[in-house]
């Protein structure tokens, strides 16, 4: 009755921190852990409920868990019940082609001798994290609460490349803004702005629910295996995300006024052509009237001096509006 | 004397959790729900004061009471009296049709064995609670606190349709703003910020009568049988209401951009059609002078020649726009 | 030696929660109020300092007292003396001719035998909380504190037409916005905003001191005679509030870029029919050249067809003008 | 070894409250101020390093209190020493030439028989303050205590003219906004935005130290002898202060507004007269032309139907434009 | 095994306050420095992991430590382990010619007897806070935590020329602003904004960490020797960042409206002068229609006072103009 294989991406039993060699099914491994110095992690991706169920019932996991494990669109939190610790992260991938971020979610039920982690959503592939952690048994001797720390710790690390490519999004959009001849990147200001809110909503209610651990309230791993950056790499990323968030709201202020600038620029520009097409035309108008008695009509070079004046007003003009910046 | 059978929308006795059977009227009620293991939950709609004041007296609640009752815009609280916990929650509802969040309340009247539930409003019909709540002897078996708890549960899950409605407005009107034809939709952006403004004023004020709940002041259901989802819900709304909030700000700064970008964009096109309109005006001009001596005038092919340089000059100054990009 | 009668809106001993009947000097009140279960209501309306000097020695009121009592502009506070408590609030008054909110103040000396009230502003005259109070002797016989909670009400309750006020003007303000016809409301939102932002200053404050009441850390009246909706009521005024200014930032946003909107509008018109007169012109002055060989001039119908083929342009730019929204 | 007599501005020994008459050095009066019920109040203003230091060693003060002392710009605080409190408080002085804040720094050194009071800047000069002090032996027999809330109460008084400035300068540029042909004040609004922005970060961070002093943290004055008033007032205008700084947020953005309103409007006045411009420039154009065959141009008045036809014309539109409000 | 000179830029030993010549290698420091009074300072700068290795096994310090040295980019923290304070601190430099602040970071290992100072970025140079404290063995007695609170008090006043640099930049900016022929200047203002921004998450942070070190939570420093001023520094600082982000965000909208007050300007400048150009090229229509009963034409005089006309109304225009201020 195990559950599909492609859903359990990984599942291992631990001894001393050691993996236990060999696939163990899953009444195998619920009965396994309970050895002394032993414990199981299982790492599920996107279960079903009747795939996720079927774990649940091995270990005993509270029935409205699996509710919150099979939907993902939680809230960050850590839940603490008797014997089992429940913790929900979100995650985020930054997308390079789309410029957008992509959240998923990893929960995890810690309880003292099992490690369930159900994963939502393409970012922050926990085996790499897995691989570490198994590199290092002395952490790894400390059970399920170092693993959770670890992949935390893990999530937190994979914002990393999420804030640097936001950064490189705004520092490229702040050159549009003031290049002389770029696209208007109003669009891409504001989507920006919409990954960068949806950022702070993802990050900043972890805080809280982080502290708890590195603070010690329910710590269960102790001081000297693990530093404290990941709350602190947390406080961070929310910091840099609110920067940005002001950043983009100063950025949308300044591209206003740039467009407010180029337009008097191009308005003064098409004036100082409309008023070098003037001449010709007013010129033209003053002798095109019938009067019968108008000396300059028929002397000889009356024709041509006229032209000599309206070229020279409308050059005079060009280098005037030149002068004061117009053209 | 019992009240309008409309205003009260379903009224029974619970023992062990279980509905007994049959109707009851009021007096039976109330003298019956002092039975070990029994309840009564009484459901009224909008109630007139006659019509809770029968209510009010057969389970001696407090005078003051009955004004909330009859009223609705009250805001959220839970108030604990000696004997009694009343409680004041927001519902809410989108209407489709006109793009608008309507809201009503929910007043409860928790004792040890009657709850009273008054709903003012459309939103959250309460009958879907009590259909699930029946199905679960094992839940009601908890008491009347179990049912306020179902309800809250109700009211916060009510909020998800609000909020998926919004977000649907909010990215329509995003592609308005930023599509080429579109009209300026900013009516309909101030419009999605006023209800959003709204619904914050409505659930935020949720969060802390909803956690002494949840966080165990006056909690009254074992932890197991419920879980803590519904602050947590409520807690993702607010946020949520607070980031679309904060998106509508942006949007409507976007839209002003993009206002200034189309006026810019429309003085170019305009000018560039009055440049090339201004080049026959001005050889017009010109050659309508009434000089005598003007050569060009006798000459055989002086008018094509004229005519063909001002089509080209009106061509050139054509492509000339063209290419950068004012036509 | 008794101050100003006009001063003195109305003064009188209860006992035993009613009023007892006659006018009684300032020290009759002041000996008569040490009896059991008595207590003297005084109510002054902006008194000099020489006429609130004799009130404060009869009641032996604190010298600094004084000062507060005869000038108004004080924040809204809650100070408890070892023998008095001293309260300040903030009224207000919605003046509908013109669209402003006045403010007034109301100050207490609330002792165990004697409360006196200064009222300042037009704001919550208090003789209708008199009536209320002295029909329900068992409130009154609770003795002053009583009082001091049942003028409080009123001052809030009395908050509820200003809101009500300032709701129908942003609401109007909004169609003002949005109509195609309407003046420009930009004065009037700003305006709105003021008093807005005079509103939030007089009401936020109240929010602590009337806690302390509500809260019972200074409680003197029974829970179950008094309910709790002071402060609920006050809360949901500051809340309003702020969504008010909030909604007039937005507002604000919205009518410039509907300014900005127009702006274009006129242009395109504008400019639409600078095109249009161009065409006349721009013919015009091509047959107003004095070509000598201009073949078209010498032929018959030269002229209306000219004259035929500039009106069919004219209404063929109007129509492709009007087809792509300008006119 | 005594300093310059123009830095100190006076000290005196005061016995049981006042002053002894006559003019004592300083080492005088280190000594007289270890009597029962005495103590020194000297004034400083602006010392330098050798000044401070002869005060400094005679009353055996921190060494570091010399480098706070000679330097202002610091911020304000209450620090408290075994034998000493420290305290520094923010001065400000409106100046209506220049339509600024200037702002200077009271540090006072409060021993237990000596108060020593360094003042920066111009404002608030405190002789007055000395002399309603002397004028209250009851009060300056509490001591230096009572002296420094004396000075603390001063110096939050003299905030008051400096917000009626402000508010004035406020009030006129709202009517220089709205005003039809007045001067765009955005130059006006900014730098009254930066006063208050200067005044907000000069008062606000007193409140904390002063809330030390009133909440009794350090009190040293009877409550019966001082009204809690100094931090009513600092709230009062730190509130204020933050009204303002909301109100030139909207002002700045109203006038944004009116300038675009008035950009639109004076685009439409100018349209309209290019409009009525045309008619005869159009008219003239097509009467312009050199056709052989345009019977108008013979007929005897057809002069002057056309130029009535061409006033006619100007006035319809003239009037026309009147009418939608153009001109 | 010592590690690259140039890395660390200075090791020393202090016994009872005061330096011992000569040079030690590492391993003669870690174990001097048990000595009573005695205590390593060691100043490295920029070290690779490599480098500091050596460094960390001398003194034993946590390998988690040696991760946090060798990079920069963590948040200004203070970490109490058992036998060691870790504390991070950001420091900031003005660069005047490129306008912008540089960022580094200083790095504190902080034992009994022994501290570790990593420098990361070109700010804040230590070598004068170490002769500064050389020469006060009195304060360099108390050991590392007094070096510590040195360099943090050296650090803190190092903001100082930032804060000038950045408080000179925004007044020209100003100018920039009001002037009348100035650039328009939004680039520079965003600039700083993100300049002020950034300066703001470096110090913000670094309160929290250094107010449990001034308020006594971790204190090794007596009172009397150490000013609180660090602290207050570090608060007056980030209280001035706080206010040049309001500044800039004013003056970003001040800039618009100038920019739109200056287009309205250009644009009355523009139609001024279109206006008085219409008068000749109307008259000139006019005069040229080709009637042939047009008795002006035939007139003597009619040309040069048609001229004259023309004259005398382009320059009532011109003085008309002037008087309403569009020219």
């Amino acid at each position: 009755m195990s559950p599909n294989r492609a859903v359990i991406v990984d599942c291992a039993l631990y001894e001393d921190g050691r993996r236990r060699p060999g696939e163990l099914s899953l009444d195998e491994l619920s009965s396994a852990c309970h050895a002394k110095n032993a414990f199981v992690w299982i790492g599920l991706y996107e279960p079903t409920e009747e795939e996720f169920d079927s774990v649940r019932r091995e270990f005993e996991l509270h029935e409205l868990a699996v509710e919150d494990a099979i939907k993902a669109h939680q809230r960050p939190k850590l839940e603490v019940y008797d014997d089992m610790v429940f913790a929900v992260y979100k995650t985020a991938r930054y997308v390079e082609e789309k410029e957008t971020v992509e959240f998923g979610e990893v929960q995890m039920f810690v309880g003292s001798d099992y490690i369930i982690v159900v994963r939502h959503g393409e970012a922050s592939a926990l085996t790499p994290a897995r691989r570490w952690l198994e590199h290092r048994p002395e952490v790894m001797s400390y059970g399920p609460a170092a693993v959770g720390y670890g992949i935390a710790d893990r999530i937190v690390d994979d914002y990393a490349p999420v804030i640097q490519g936001l950064d490189n999004d705004i520092r490229e959009v702040e050159l549009e803004v003031f290049e002389e001849h770029a696209e208007n990147p109003v669009e891409r200001i504001y989507k920006l702005k919409r990954e960068v809110l949806e950022l702070h909503r993802a990050t900043a209610p972890m805080v809280a629910p982080l502290s708890q651990v590195v603070g010690g309230r329910y710590r269960f791993v102790p001081d000297d295996l693990l530093d404290r950056d990941v709350q602190d790499h947390l406080l961070r990323v929310v910091e840099q995300v609110e920067t940005f968030s002001d950043l983009l709201t100063s950025v949308l202020a300044a591209n206003l006024t740039r467009v407010s600038v180029r337009q008097n620029e191009d308005m003064r520009k098409i004036s100082a052509w409309v008023a070098i097409a003037a001449v010709p035309t007013l010129v033209g108008g003053i002798y095109g009237m019938n009067f019968e008695n108008m000396p300059e009509l028929t002397t000889t070079y009356g024709y041509p001096i006229v032209l000599g004046v309206i070229a020279a007003a409308c050059l005079s003009l060009y280098f005037f509006f030149r002068r004061i910046g117009w053209l």
